[in-house]
């Protein structure tokens, strides 16, 4: 225990006792595994580090850096790839304390927050200001922004507001030596040099750790119009993605794609009654969001209609409320419910690809797990016009090896030059799938930046590469 | 002349004759200078190239890199800093023969293409698809996008559609030492480790050469409204802004500010009559691009017409034709005809702060000016919403160093951590101003960058760094 006491000791000389804990069992706990991967077995946390400011984060790195000790970034744990769990010995720096929103500045349209900042916290300042910060994920209530930025974040928007990665004018990260790269601009254009901001922005903490955030915030939606159409098959999504997009516009927020298991599943499946009937091949939800709420809503029934009238939607429900709207969403994200459900324990995948190609990959998906394991049930629904599909197989009462079925998903991900990871991340949980996405080239190249930036390998080793 | 011969020859064995071409006085003054540089005299060209694939791109960066022979990649050589302008030694390497469109995907909303293509013919090809390629600039015509990518192209729709930065999927690179970073995705979504598109895009060719490009389109738009506002103040501008961005949302493509002496100089400078009359404290060009037409010219005339009621905004003219559109358009883009004025040769600043801080800045740069130089005239505009100030010093008959009002405007954007070019880029032009907007630490990451990425400093040197 010498060299966690020597560890605990150093860092609290450094940066005060408050901020340095010992680690005992509740705290290992709270700190060793996220919502997607259980604490690992090896880890061996030396000491837990909860810095209130750029520069204890920033002694504590230079520490750490300087013994060889490895450093595990922690935000809100709300990730599903691993890339908070420790994985060996290591001082965890968790940005929890880092909460404070320094600004809003309503002309340039941004808000200044630190990296510990709940996302639902930077949500609710941003409408308390008659704006609107669009991103959004079920962990909102807990996951940090720097955490967001780490593992640069998608969800339900993404078609209309971008990645997290296309939120953010300006990023504060601290190298593993302790140097502070203050990149916290307010400005929308800057090209002076290397945006060294992005070499921060889904590295998963492996490049620096991020410190502060400017974000750029939207003009809060007056109107916001969702509906559920049935189609009669792929071609026919492709025709009302295109009709949508001619007629929406940048007023197109989500274009969500469910195939009828999915859909049965998050409705009769958890007790409630569909919106649409069963039984329909496949089914949309439609979102618009906009500034003139007749306008909008005249145009989204004139584009639904237009569209049931060509015979491109087979029958369409259209909310007529925020409640109803709320009814319709429910169905898209019962995946958060499915514990109730016999479609668990599941395996996910979280898999792009061109949105055109969407259905020819989940018919190959299908045919290879049905080939090779037919006791298994798949479910796929996605964010289909980011070329993002699911695929949710139920593992329930069977003995299949999980790495098995992502070598089957992932090759065929691979041929098609898509992603494994559209969302999620690498993390650990991915790591040794990354080459199915990513050429020797291209490995090399991160390699050869991970090691001009991080020599020593401290910054949340055993992820991503 | 041996280093010369021997650099020919030994290309040509690599590339075929056809690709190497021997410098002579008139291809060395097509490829000595930009838009906005001159040819340097300590330029020394010994071979010019112009590749038609990929390979041959990677087999000319290997040559010289393992010769120390320096490389300078060339677009459409319309930059306004020198990025593409050779300044010692070196094998010229023109993009120009990559012009193929290799594919439109139109489900994806994406374009794929060989660096050389040109812009506007990206934009046609996305326009016969009913689609929209929304990068815009005054050098549409011989522009390539390659070069759009290297400087982060910005232009007049930024505030809706992002810079080039924002508009690329997957890009394809060639490293100096001639490995070739195959990054071209169609997927919007793909969070598998280090984003190294990033790298290339903004770095004015230093880490790599572009030669391949995913770009994104978007919905065609079916309605463009336009119009000029005048105001008495720059707190109306903010309170106009904040209006149309509730009003607008998406919608909102431009918001463009253009003071006194600019919209003078616009429109009776140049013997035209103004849209409105002279005498205005300021002025501001209104443009919104939508799906609905009837809807949205009505919501165009609803917003402008609340902001008159509300004494904001004190007179303003619509378009009610594309070709009056057109004609107010013509004096935001006056520049481009400045050279038959008075105000010329004149000395651009292309500078970014918070837009909340636009007025302020201008005042402190006039101030100083002023106080120092008062027989310089300038005048200022810009696209005021992006934080994007735009202004032009008159130099005609005076003897000013252009260095020393460089150092002066550019020291006060450093002061309230601006950036000293928003859109135009580094090049040689600005190279001993980048650390007036980045810190020592920014400086010594990008060089740690650019050691790990080409060691040799083959590419592009004397630029950005």
């Amino acid at each position: 225990m010498t060299l966690q006491n020597d560890v605990i000791s150093g860092l609290a000389a450094l940066v005060g006792a408050d901020v340095v804990v010992a680690p005992d069992a509740q705290n290992v706990a709270r700190h060793s595994h996220d919502f997607g991967v259980p604490a690992n077995p090896s880890a061996n946390i030396l000491a837990l580090t909860y810095p209130r400011s750029t520069p204890q984060v920033s002694a504590i790195l230079k520490f750490c850096n300087e013994r060889r000790i490895a450093v595990q970034p922690q935000g809100g744990m709300t990730g599903l790839a691993g890339g908070g769990v420790p994985l060996g010995p290591c001082v965890v720096l968790s940005l929890e304390r880092m909460r404070t929103i320094k600004e809003l500045d309503v002309a340039a349209g941004t808000i200044t927050v630190e990296a510990g900042v709940v996302m639902e916290a930077v949500q609710k300042a941003a409408d308390a200001a008659d704006l609107f910060f669009p991103l959004d994920l079920g962990g909102r209530g807990s996951c940090q922004i720097g955490g967001n930025l780490s593992t640069n974040a998608g969800g339900n928007r993404v078609l209309r507001f971008g990645m997290a990665r296309d939120l953010v004018l300006g990023v504060e990260a601290v190298l593993a030596d302790g140097t502070v790269i203050d990149a916290m601009r307010k400005v929308i254009k800057n090209n002076t040099g290397y945006d060294l901001r992005q070499l921060f922005i889904g590295a998963e903490g492996t490049l620096g750790i991020i410190t502060g955030v400017v974000l750029r915030l939207f003009p809060k939606p007056r109107s916001v119009n969702t509906g559920i159409c049935a189609l009669e098959n792929y071609a026919g999504i492709l025709e009302l993605l295109r009709r949508a997009r001619l007629g929406f516009g940048a007023q197109l927020t989500a274009f969500e794609v469910m195939w009828p298991d999915f859909y049965e599943l998050g409705t009769v499946g958890l007790g409630r009654k569909p919106p649409l009937a069963l039984g329909h091949p496949v089914y949309v939800l439609l979102e618009t969001m906009g500034q003139d709420p007749d306008a909008d809503s005249q145009r989204y029934e004139t584009v639904i209609g237009e569209a049931l009238e060509a015979g491109v939607v087979k029958d369409a429900i259209i909310a007529k409320s925020g409640r109803e709207s709320t009814d319709l969403w429910t169905v898209r994200d019962s995946p958060g419910e499915w514990t109730r459900t016999p479609h668990w324990p599941q395996l996910g995948f979280d898999v792009s690809v061109p949105t055109g190609e969407i259905e020819s990959l989940m018919t190959e998906i299908e045919a290879e797990l049905n080939r090779r394991w037919p006791q298994l049930k798949t479910v796929y629904f996605g964010h289909v016009a980011d070329g993002n599909l699911h695929a949710s197989v139920r593992m329930n009462g069977h003995s299949v090896p999980e790495l098995d079925i992502e070598d089957a998903v992932y090759g065929i991900v691979s041929r098609r030059k898509g992603s494994i990871s559209a969302e999620h991340g690498i993390g650990s949980l991915k790591r040794k799938f990354l080459s199915y996405s990513r050429s020797p080239a291209e490995l090399a190249l991160m390699r050869a930046i991970k090691q001009a930036m991080d020599p020593n390998g401290i910054l949340n080793p055993g992820k991503v590469l």
